[in-house]
């Protein structure tokens, strides 16, 4: 596999490293950003990729690249797509696809169309934790899935320059989450409504942003899934999904940086949760690419399709939606 | 602290029981019963109860006994609670006051119009598990509660005769947990919105009652709690809650029947959480009644007032308004 | 089952409130105590004893008392046993039946003689979390043992005019360890040797004694037991086995007051373990009580037999030797 | 750093993997094995070592390599190792330097004349669980240790032509384990008592090894370590370690595949414990590497030194000798 990398910030770095250190079968030919810094350009340089480049058309019309990571700004996802998709090149694109529906669209047309294989980057669909969860419930051992519970909180609100940008929690954060339940749910979506506050940061409110919300999905089965989000747990990166079915109940708990304990006279302590997502998600971000491979080596389905990164961003909007209007969404009005 | 008992179903023997064993200072001097069995009459001779009846007004005109505890059908609760206010005696009544506002208003007049003391009996709020994340809340451990969540779950659903007048699961059931929300949060409601299914027993349904639920209430300082309820987890009576905060979480987990395990060549296997109501919350049975009679004993405001039981029906009749209209309800949208 | 108590201290008033709580079947008839205080004969009168005694003789000659419970102290307990069973009367003795293994001798004798049913108050056997790993070795899950780990630690060590009449530390406090390593290992041991240390108070090792100590116990069959005892464990009563084997390892911990745990910034704190050993063992000298009131009724041998009593001395013995000698010791060295 | 490796084995192997991946800084400039198989030739390719040679002295004699791991068979650790420190090289050497005490000393004289840096690959001080025992005890929050508690198992025995080589469990499995107790009480033993069985596989008893041991140390301070071993724990790589001490305990748990549990109706399962050396210690041996580097770099005291391989041998002498002559032995009897 010949590869070319769009963009190299810090998703970018972290795709590029792990290849070079644990993917021998994958070369990365070129990487092309048109922000590229001295920094990166030396980052590039240590791990001995031989084409760094301000243009990304370097790597669309490089007939040896088969493969590309779209690791750049939101934005750009969805034209890199296309032109990368009408390239021929297999495609493994960070999520979101984009914000816009027909973008998005536009962008699946693509790929498939070019017959080019498409993984969506929800990397949380291959953390050893979740992934645990979601193999427990496929084989059976929860029964029929009635109630689906996410917890995931950040360890610290990002700047509010970017919380005007970002689109919102729902967008920005949850989205993740939204995938994740369609994940253990295996199944679609039919209606949701938004609780949520503005609790962390005053200036968060005043972006326009909430730094602490709640969502529930009714699925089509009739399962009931339930969210929470908080910009803000000082104790770490707080990750835990929960699926209670027909025979029992299948959850999971954070890691922690160590197993030991102290027993104290006045109380018990041990060790904290992994504070930081990069940590936390080091090996979903291996396997993620791992299972890329696979896919496109064995011309199987993606395990995070383009249909997966639009279904996360119909269920933002019907949560923007319903959050704004005070109501609870149908999934069927929003109209794409 | 000389006492009458109405009513000796199952929760009337436990009090009488804890008493017995336990209340060396208590004296039950009579049991009233109008459906009085003679399996109850041999317990009532057991514990040495002096008077047993099947007539409430013995106990009512018996100037000695100062303290009654009022555990008889729902529907006779106000009138007893107002009959016996009006004889000026304290008062420890098992939930729901009524399902009526009406008569919960009238009801909570007469003890207050009295001056008598009156508990209401949400045993959960005297629990070791959830009484230690209450604690550690009001302590400061957690700062400001920002996300509040309450897992309720029953191993197995009452008989549909019982179900189709129990007056649905958010009356019957998740009135606990509207309980807990308040005593957490330390805060009053203001939101409620209910998505709920059928995916227990579809008799249930018929009976027109959900067996899943997933309410979510948003509180007035802005903190949004959910709470899910369903009438069957096979794995036993399912007790959980946390509360999220600006400080930390606190958060607590299920008893188990022994410390032990198993660490086998495929599984590593636990020992199974208590499966009963009655064993999960023996020591809350117990630590209600301990409070109550210090209640009585120093005139202080009980740990569980009657505007508490008032305020969990609010919030019932708002869930079951939300499930039924499909919509956000206000609290104040409850009129009584 | 009419009952007789020798010794009204505290275990005696242990047993004396459990039975009147939660045997509605056994009456207690007497309480004798040469050392009968004010307050102990308040407490009988409490509980409803008919008959409160400084004559142990009273409970000997009531041809009516069938049963009698041996609370006394420790020099007693062999002449009253003895006198109790040849008075035909069935016997539950609190360990250790003596240190004088002639003693204990002649004890076994009297009982096997009179064919009374004996039993020894070994409540640990009874104990939810040590009985549950028991039953799960015996039930095969562990296949045969081959390791067994017991941690035995006191919240803090009794006073040294305790510690100079105890018979020392492995007769005051390991003996229940090495009867607690002998039902897990359903074996007898072989050799034994003691390593230990005076690291709690040094007035400990002035009175002879030590506060530290790791007994290695050899079985028949080849399984070694590892027993560690302190007298000082500041953060609270440890309570812990571990049983390894062939095809896995059964294990418990603690337990705690709650399952509450707070996750803050820099640490995460969990309920310390429980303190005291009244309310560590609670429903273990219930259980004990039960389980006598079986072997009584049905005639079967006890779970904790006069053999235990005998074998848990002669190990003590061994350890003790082995720790003056400073060399393992064979448990046949030690003669009675 | 320049480096050369000797031996290109398992453990070879996982360093220059390590250094490839983790420390750009380090160049891996040879790699010699008298046995280089064509497989390992084709590793050391792939990681781009320029030298690749079956000749030890082209490493010794290379003056530009100014540290080598010596990662060879334990028979010629000690002539590399003196080999490497006279020819002015730092030393990252795999436990254990020798067997023979008097070639232990001889490399310990060498490396002390050329006043190189001597680290032993006692990687379990690195581990992330055991480096936070380890760390809690020195920072005082247990207090003075009292007892230390070792659980060493292994998943499954090695092949008895293995068994037969090894130079018996005490210097082939527990040195690890000695090392440890020594690292976690700071302190030096005093005396030795083995308690060991065959109870694994009889073979493993004719081989004239055992496969299940209890080693009991005394240290200086009157702190007491026992430590056990098996062959064979079917559940997985059991290492766990206990400080217990006058201000509290502390502990720490075996690592799990991850965090998943499934409430059944009958049983909770959790994930199993990690079953390879190789995954369980994978943090632990890159975290030695660095340590070495930082020492090397620092000119600071390696945190695994010379004389920390010496003791754990000589525990290893003692605990072999107690076995033989079945008595306890001072650690002052081991002459050298």
């Amino acid at each position: 596999m010949i590869v070319g990398i769009f963009g190299i910030g810090r998703i970018g770095k972290v795709h590029a490293e792990n290849i070079t250190r644990y993917f021998p079968d994958i070369h990365i030919k070129a990487i092309a950003d048109p922000f590229m810094s001295e920094e990166s350009v030396n980052f590039c340089k240590q791990i001995n990729v031989p084409v760094i480049t301000n243009d990304c058309n370097v790597i669309l019309n490089d007939k040896e690249i088969d493969t590309v990571l779209i690791c750049s700004s939101t934005d750009t996802h969805s034209s890199l797509l296309i032109d990368s998709a009408n390239a021929g090149k297999n495609i493994f694109c960070e999520k979101p696809i984009d914000y816009d529906l027909d973008k998005i669209k536009a962008a699946l047309n693509a790929a498939q169309k070019n017959k080019i294989t498409l993984q969506i980057g929800f990397c949380r669909r291959f953390d050893h934790n979740h992934k645990s969860v979601h193999d427990l419930v496929q084989a059976g051992k929860i029964g029929t899935p009635h109630i689906i519970k996410i917890s995931s909180r950040d360890p610290s609100p990002p700047p509010i320059s970017y919380v005007k940008v970002s689109g919102g929690i729902f967008y920005d954060m949850m989205i993740h989450d939204f995938d994740m339940a369609r994940f253990l749910a295996n199944d679609e979506v039919e209606e949701v409504y938004t609780s949520a506050s503005v609790l962390v940061d005053k200036a968060i409110g005043e972006a326009g942003d909430v730094d602490t919300a709640v969502v529930t999905l009714k699925f089509k089965s009739g399962t009931i899934a339930v969210i929470d989000n908080s910009r803000q747990a000082v104790y770490g990166y707080d990750q835990r999904v929960e699926v209670f079915g027909s025979k029992g109940c299948a959850i999971n708990g954070n890691d922690t940086s160590s197993t030991a304990q102290v027993w104290g006279e006045h109380e018990t302590v041990t060790d904290t949760i992994i504070k930081g997502m990069w940590d936390r998600y080091r090996g979903a971000f291996i396997a993620e690419i791992e299972a890329f491979c696979d896919a496109v080596k064995n011309k199987t389905e993606p395990k995070a399709t383009g249909v997966d990164g639009l279904y996360s961003v119909l269920i933002a909007a019907a949560a923007t939606k319903s959050f704004k209007e005070k109501r609870v969404v149908k999934l069927s009005e929003i109209v794409y």
